[in-house]
């Protein structure tokens, strides 16, 4: 990465803004980076089961690398700040659970500066509930060949297509066609 | 962002490597600043849909600021690679489709590197339909509370909590209790 930077810089650049949450999933990806002994993902080397789309995730995507674009970032939308990271080769997945009291600020009445530092000043150990887990996980990403929609002209991913007088269209163009039949 | 690396290279980081794809997804970017007047997304000025979750995202985060943990990425897959951007200032949005030309090759047998560096190096104009767009933009991210669930123990947020017994579970503990029911 970036020389002149820290991880944690370059992660509050890539968000936009330093949070309480980007300290969360920065300090789950460290702690799945230090649990699988890998360091940022290449190509797919790791997936993460991510359960929420808070600021944590964007954490988790710049320092683990496992990112939207790449397929190996999972969205399980369950409201938790829970992080079940794996790796590929052998299947050995961590989940990463912050302590109900790292959440709540544990009734302290700390600003979201403080929380903030204190959550990167933290030892993992001391802010998650780390244990094995089962997986499994997803195969890599599938690139699909893209056909023409014979309404539009654009481009479309063929596994999305659908058919029309026995050409292929898009979905947008399918719901026009069928309107919604 | 890096004074030592290249817009491009910084993307290239981010993702793992290069491909036609991420090429696809920067170039996408940098015409969606361009027609909106604006720098990087810091918080949330900008909102992108994006019609597939494919390589050309993760140039979209990178460049344009609009990430999957800030709320203002916004998946419809789709199937396309089609990016609608707009600004929340005042509504204005642009809908950047590749020509599909350029995406299936135009018949060219060209190597994935050449298809890349033709990508990189051609003008906007040249790659995509750029037309002005209508959007309802969504709100921006809600923050919701943490509450902790009875079951578990592990926090959970507040809209995605259900009730066992008049207290709050989270949705795995939820499942099974119900058992599906």
């Amino acid at each position: 990465m970036c020389m002149e930077k820290t991880p944690w810089e370059q992660a509050v650049e890539f968000h936009g803004h330093a949070c309480p949450g980007l300290a969360i999933g920065f300090k789950a990806a460290e702690a799945a980076i230090r649990e699988l002994g890998y360091a940022r993902d290449v190509n797919e080397e790791m997936v993460a089961i991510v359960e929420n789309d808070s600021c944590s995730i964007d954490a988790i995507q710049l320092i683990l690398g496992c990112t939207a674009g790449k397929g190996n970032l999972i969205f399980r939308n369950n409201g938790k700040q829970v992080f079940t990271v794996g790796r590929r080769n052998d299947g050995k997945a961590v989940r990463i659970a912050p302590k109900y009291e790292v959440l709540s600020g544990a009734g302290k009445d700390e600003s979201r500066e403080d929380k903030m530092k204190h959550i990167l000043e933290s030892d993992p150990g001391d802010l998650f509930e780390i244990r094995e887990a089962k997986l499994d996980l997803p195969e890599k990403a599938v690139i699909f060949k893209t056909v023409k929609c014979a309404r539009c002209g654009e481009g479309v991913m063929e596994s999305k297509a659908r058919l029309s007088d026995g050409k292929p269209v898009c979905p947008d163009c399918f719901a026009d066609y069928t309107r919604g039949w």
